[in-house]
């Protein structure tokens, strides 16, 4: 991410200054910040409020108390001119608005392809075999549902593949908490796997659209998922890892069987939906191929990423005692 | 966060880029990649492999399968080759190496000190005023078990301070797996408290060596905390964003209290620790007392933050709706 982050920020400074501007604005004239950019962010909020105007007078009268007064003349935008939580009006680098809230210019990249697909890590312990065997049984059910609807499994499968690394980030936060002790930046590493992960939902949505026995399904694999990854990690974090990179090795699979029948024109190669084209920085012209590229390339990043964090523990070190694989993409 | 992100890449930008090189330099070079920044990085970690050198072995043998010869000759800095986790080489404006790994350079902010501290929400509605009244009876036995320590204070506050933004951003992103639809992001903005928070605990430990009992105090605490507050949040985010609002208006009193123990002198003014001066971007003689300022600001930010979410719950909306405040520094 910092590679993509500051070439991007590199690249503004080079330009006449519009997306810069729009967004230093705040921090270089706090006086102004009110009124210019925040109202642009405010549109959505104001109409919001509009609807529920009722609502809006309590909150004036209750939830403001004495400021209330001082604050009238704002009207409908009380709320958020009372606690001062400015929206920030960020724009591309060609001055056109930003359009997506579930992720900012700064989250975006450029996926490395030149990744190695074909690593694999060879099970020679007894927890490795058995993280290998539970991936390798699960494979089964998961063709015989799907068959070769690879964009409906792409998908469903992201839904879960969102969860470890969550999970994992949330319990190294408490941990680093409770033990009053660094976490060497894994927190934040596999925070950004699950946010990676997500991001590939978020684009497979807009190409498969869920049927509600799909969705159904959808909680109770999560139900499920998450609680036994939960206690999986608490048992051993060295065979959590470790099955979540034989999970990634299986996606790489799937993903290439995807390409397959993209190539064999059994699925259709329709145009990228545009998330994907601002996430990963892609031409304006790119098609789901390159999309099924470029997550292909993110899923081998995050196979990489923990086989090592299983490898760490295997040599009877904790992960904040190696250097955590930040913006690993 | 983008502010201060923006506003330093343009530092780099202006600069003699030696730092922004260092770290462009696995984006534009990916061959030389491997051997000149990388090497920087893995000193701590082949250290770590010489100690451990019979585990690598087997590592070699067994993990690395069929590639472990063409690697051979990499030697005790096989794994990270084999996975091609590459830790990143960073260094500072002034081209010295980043020494930190729980936070990294465009995390940093300077913390905006003119937000109002006075600000607050007179509870009307019944979860309102229950929320209140639950903050305001946990204040005196922590009064009682502190007293005038306000830096054991700080401490041991701040472990629990960095539970609600995980729990919430967690629930948010199972959540948005779950019905397939984008977070506003605000799970990032939650998140993004959860580390703020986590990094008051990192600096204030500097200051204040937590006692084994204080320890065990923490580890019950969050036991109870985090359990209550997840139910909480999944029974009503209003009332829990609300409770949340609350606690961060006592955290602001508490460091004011903590200031004026520093201005009467009954507790030492000592210099910043070094991670809060970079964290804060501080001055290089920064003292306590400047740390403390700017964490009540953070806090303060906080408060309005969580009074804003709850509000937006009042008004019969969810938190995607209405534009997160990312970066609300």
């Amino acid at each position: 991410m910092i590679t993509t982050l500051l070439r991007r920020s590199l690249l503004d400074a080079s330009k006449p200054a519009t997306s810069i501007n729009a967004i230093l604005f705040h921090q270089l004239a706090p006086a102004e910040n009110f009124r210019a950019p925040a109202m642009g962010g405010l549109r959505d909020f104001s109409k919001m409020i509009f609807e529920k105007k009722k609502t809006s007078e309590t909150e004036k009268g209750s939830g403001d108390g004495e400021k209330a007064d001082d604050q009238g003349n704002k009207g409908e935008q009380l709320i958020v001119s009372y606690w001062g939580v400015k929206p920030m009006k960020i724009t591309k680098e060609d001055g056109t608005e930003w359009k997506w809230t579930c992720f900012r210019p700064w989250e975006t990249y450029k996926a490395d392809l030149t990744i190695d697909l074909k690593k694999h890590h060879v099970p020679s312990t007894l927890p490795d075999k058995l993280a290998y065997w539970m991936v390798k049984s699960l494979r089964w059910p998961t063709d015989l549902f799907f068959q070769r609807r690879y964009g409906c499994r792409a998908m469903m499968l992201e839904t879960v593949a969102a969860v470890p690394g969550m999970v994992g980030g949330m319990l190294m936060h408490f941990k680093s908490l409770r033990r009053f002790e660094q976490s060497g930046g894994w927190i934040k590493a596999l925070l950004e796997e699950a946010e990676n992960e997500r991001m590939h939902l978020m684009t497979f949505m807009e190409v498969a659209k869920p049927k509600w026995y799909e969705r159904a399904l959808v909680i109770a694999v999560q139900g499920v998922f998450f609680n036994a990854y939960l206690l999986g990690y608490l048992i051993s974090p060295k065979f959590a890892h470790r099955m979540v990179g034989y999970l990634e090795e299986e996606a790489i699979h799937s993903y290439t069987e995807f390409l397959k029948e993209l190539d064999n024109g059994n699925i259709e190669n329709v145009p990228a939906p545009a998330i994907a084209i601002d996430y990963w920085r892609l031409e304006a012209d790119a098609t789901l191929r390159d999309v099924v590229m470029v997550v292909r390339a993110d899923e081998a990043h995050h196979r990489d990423v923990n086989h090592y964090a299983s490898d760490i523990h295997y040599q009877g070190h904790e992960l904040k005692e190696a250097p955590a694989p930040i913006g690993y993409h």
